[in-house]
């Protein structure tokens, strides 16, 4: 398990993250972690590492794109001092492209999504004991499909980035794929974005595994 | 893994399964299954096993105790014809003893609540390959808390008609037990009754896991 | 133009005609025949051809499929005595097969589709100066997508049912089609079933040309 | 057809064009264009045109008058930098005349109108491709009735404003007076002024006409 | 004045009658009797006749025509046992052939309207003091406009009616004309129909005036 | 009467003048002059003077004191240069007195309130072609009843200068004296002081006999 | 104290002892004996009795009379098997003579009024071990008001039938009576009727101390 | 009785009690004391020493910890100038140890709420007639309970306090505990933090003990 007792844990990204958190900051009791794969990381993150402590706190929020990450950062990252931090950001840079074509002033084109990313990775990295990297994903098996094409190079970014910085990759769209395999997109989500409670225990399952969870420990 | 390609997989219980869950029954998309372990143990089926195909089923109902499950176990259990059936009842049998102590009506005794049970196990036991039963529990540490007491000796009666039916068993309040030893009761549950997502994470885990559930397989 | 004056016009289907429609039909002010094609075909009718007074009646219902459309034909089409009908069904026959696979309760095979829509068609046709066969429609590109595949058959088995009853027949699938070309499936609809204002104008055009509208007359 | 591929079309006006459009500015999914003749085009020119992907924009608001134009039209039209622009106003200036006569602060007469709106034009039309004037109108047959009189000097007022400037010129009360030959004002309008959808579909088919709208193409 | 100390007086009729009174029947306290000219009436009899003691009752209800009101009558009208009824009914019975034209369902054309009102005045005025019939109108200047063309037939049909009867006529058109000299019909009444305070005075004081009320006494 | 063709009335006071009316201040129609005695006034002005286009305003505000009224004189009075305008003050500085007698600075003394309403009366009574002076009031007949004691002073203080200042005086408690002879005070206010639309009526008469209102012109 | 330890304890009423409490019963836990005098009754027996485990319930309901009361009382009090009962009503039999005196099928004059609460009186007593009857009350100090004097007549009735009947008898509005002396009316009502907190805290005092409540025990 | 005629009693503390009083400062009529113990302190005052003329004002607010309460110290305090001032603080310094101990910042340990509520009482004490200290307390009966346990070394300081400062000292912890000697916690608050009226009726009766109350006198 790569995070150490009494460690701060802070997500951000858009509204795959967000899932209806608290607001300023979404942590505590209440549900104010959202309903998403951050309260089940964090819910099972108490359940089976209750001595460890873990602090979880979400930050994302829906509609954000990297730029929008980028004009909240200080605030609401590196002024909160986590001492592991995960980005899952992208869906909204590629999906603005293919559905409001018109208002392109909302599309985060990939060379602008790169250098936002890299450069807050790049600031943000030192200052943290684990830095993860999530994929954006889209839940449709046809990877000719125009917008899963967008979406994968936008996910080969992101890897990218994480072995540039050393960084943790947790590759969202290839665990959602083997699910895909049995399910049709639908049963995950009726707009391919926004994942059913199964789809974000794929998420949280993919992460936890990333960071070393063990589930039959204790 | 207990549970076979395409079975139909019931829960029925009280508000702790219930959690908001659709109505007349509880499945599908939409958060249908509600916010509680049932939803837990239908997304991490899906996640992990989902060439499966297990049709997750909530019937729980606040509020009730065994008797009302008594009273509409032929349209809610029977009538559904489930593969395999799980059972988490006793809580407000205890806990009406306690919080409304002059309205005897409310209550529900040891010998009624065993008799009414095991009942109802007998007559379901041989129409389904799996029958689940798990204990009620109290967030309290205290074992000599009146009603932490009276919860385990409901959890004892379960435990009973468990073996002698030959059922799986889950001891929920000793899975609580482990977690309570590193966090307050008041972490898990302001009411020291309805858990947060930690505690329906407990509780999932706990199915799962007597179920045959694999975390790392796939 | 197929209609005559003062004929009564009556569309029945599914969410997709339904569309917030007023309860128990939906004709008259105030939005009662909803936001979707159907409040469009009505609108265009009244301000190109007023002098012909169509009375436009909506009794689309969301969630339907070709079983609950046989369950109320009696009191929704048949009591109403239209004298033009025109039929839109099927989505949700294909959708439940792919976004709830596990409720088998809730799909419509092909075979019962045929059946049951044949009968209807062969029951009313006589009672009607024109009957309008919609297929249903999927905003996918991609032919080998499963959901797309599937819902294509049932498209072929309206076409087939259209012309052995000498039906008029509108392709919905292929009006889209060619709206696919240069819009990617996001911009007409989010879940690829519910359409936009814009998605619902190919629908209304789809259909007015069939019946002989005429645009610039006047 | 006089739109280009990729242009910006932009729609101002009063309650007639708002319909209850987003904020701050109308356009994207979600009925954000609100539920009027500015949808239908919008909806019309997706569906017939789609290759063309013209980015429709609507920024009426209900209740305003011409000063209320003037007053927002730097920041609602000229940054905006529209290449289209279509301007429906009037209503209000007349109406305020007629069913508030003693609050005169309200009333906007006609020389203040034509002013006003003269110097916007002006102002406006060498920074656009296309400036589309459009009339208001009253639902009203009788044109001795006294506010149907002064709509009409408004109307005149504006054909004057696009002949001077030669701006494209739309008279919806002419359009209007062809349906009202066979349907009473009540039928498009319960209070004469804010018509259903039938009365928006004339305006939406005035406006196309006037730009080249084919409906038979593709 | 013709009213008798203790006497009750019930108002029958439509949307301007009903005014959002109490059900099942408006009297009494805290805005039972409605917003309209109905409890105008009643403030005014308390107010300056406060010895008489008079109750009044609405039973008014909103989209009446003459039909319904039949339907209810025993009930809501004889059962009751006023000393003085007023009947002003009328609206929808014209308003419907003009503002859903194709909806002939809905239409209560002059022969129906005459034969229905008649039999309900013989049937009841032996059974009461007095017997008020108010005419409905239409907020129009214009007698050439179609609906209130339509609307003078049926204020003729009220009248001869009350002759043959002998029973209190009040022509409310004819109050509205008067005032209509000096103000346009959208002061009174954005959809000519349902009045202002101001159009719901002129019905008061129609009425008080026709019952012998004195402004000045006491 | 005393009213000039297209003068501004305007009424100002508290609760029993406000009576929900719009914000910023109450002109025009959908109710926006409350459901009070203005609302009365205005509409049987309108009703019975149609031709001489009175404009009234209602400032009224509830829960106010004569201290209230003078802090938003210059903005609510002064600044709107009305023709004739109409105080009625003073219930909350007598009621605060008597329904919460330990919170002292609610209380306004009758010292405080003659000279806050003497100085608001000199400053403005040359500015206007008319000034109505109308009492506060309270629904009680016994004279020995301490709080009506005390109102009777106010009421005298209003009186005073009424007359100083050579302004119309309105003595509403001798108009409900009247009334009160017959009625017991619950029927025309649960709380003695909110009217019923009775007791409205009671002030709109006061007020417009003062005024030369008469009801049987025209 | 006259109440035994387990004893079941009824009130009924009308809205000054329903104080929205829960239905069908009001009794337990999250307000459901409502938040008057019933509420503090059991608070306080609660926390200076607890030993004694009384159970209290309201069945209260507002707008009561007599009549009402009888209409349900064998299911709300004869079922319910109350060990003591306390009965107050008279309020709305009393008040409706006076705010809606034209209505007089909802008054219930004397002879009803003591004929009727003799006969349940007469009919209960031997089934309960403590039968309490309390006045209902009206908070004006002038005995010469109409409707206190009527209110004390009512009194009057409930104070002969405590003595034919042996009952202990609770005079509230002598209890109020004394703290009228130094507070007006307003202070605790603001309509004479329905009490404040401070109002309910008289009550409960006097209803406590007639069963032998100590304020200092324990 | 220690209050002297006119006297103001001010309440801070948190939610205990705050319970939804009114805003900025809860006094007067319509609950505005809201609905706890300082309600009924406010109460039983007016009803047993009317002539007394309490002025009670309760400025407790939800969440509160001790520095909450310094840091509106002077504002809802010092500024208000009581006679007499109550204090009940520490439940949520105390809690946040428990339900949220990942959130360090929440949390108020005992030096720091040692200090701070020190120099408030040092800073108040010369100004007030009367100051009263309330300890926090936990419905908890085992007092090895870990909060519970924290609890009373709050309850500790806060007696250390009053000795110090010679204030009135209300040890609730005492009174609840002879409650709990009968009644579970659960029939007392169903979180063991926020009483039942059962518990503020506890709460009121060691307050009104502490100042000299006599349920007895007049």
């Amino acid at each position: 398990m790569l995070l150490q007792k009494g460690q701060k844990l802070l997500f951000i990204g858009d509204s795959i993250t967000d899932c209806e958190r608290a607001r300023p900051a979404g942590e505590g009791l209440f549900n104010a972690l959202g309903r998403g794969y951050v309260s089940l990381v964090d819910a099972l993150l108490q359940a089976v590492y209750p001595e460890l402590g873990i602090r979880v706190i979400n930050v994302g929020s829906s509609g954000n794109n990297v730029l929008d990450l980028k004009a909240r950062w200080q605030e609401d990252v590196l002024d909160r001092k986590p001492d592991c931090l995960s980005i899952m950001i992208g869906t909204n840079d590629v999906w603005r492209q293919y559905d409001t074509p018109f208002i392109t002033e909302g599309h985060v084109y990939a060379d602008t999504y790169e250098a936002t990313l890299r450069s807050l990775v790049k600031e943000t990295k030192p200052l943290v004991s684990n830095l993860v990297l999530m994929t954006p994903f889209y839940l449709e098996r046809n990877e000719q499909d125009a917008m899963r094409h967008t979406m994968d190079e936008y996910g080969a970014i992101v890897k990218k980035i994480a072995e540039e910085s050393d960084s943790l990759f947790v590759d969202t769209q290839a665990a959602f794929n083997l699910v895909l395999k049995d399910l049709y997109p639908a049963t995950l989500a009726w707009d391919r974005v926004h994942p059913s409670q199964a789809g974000h225990a794929v998420l949280a399952r993919a992460f936890l595994n990333k960071i070393g969870f063990e589930w039959n420990r204790g």
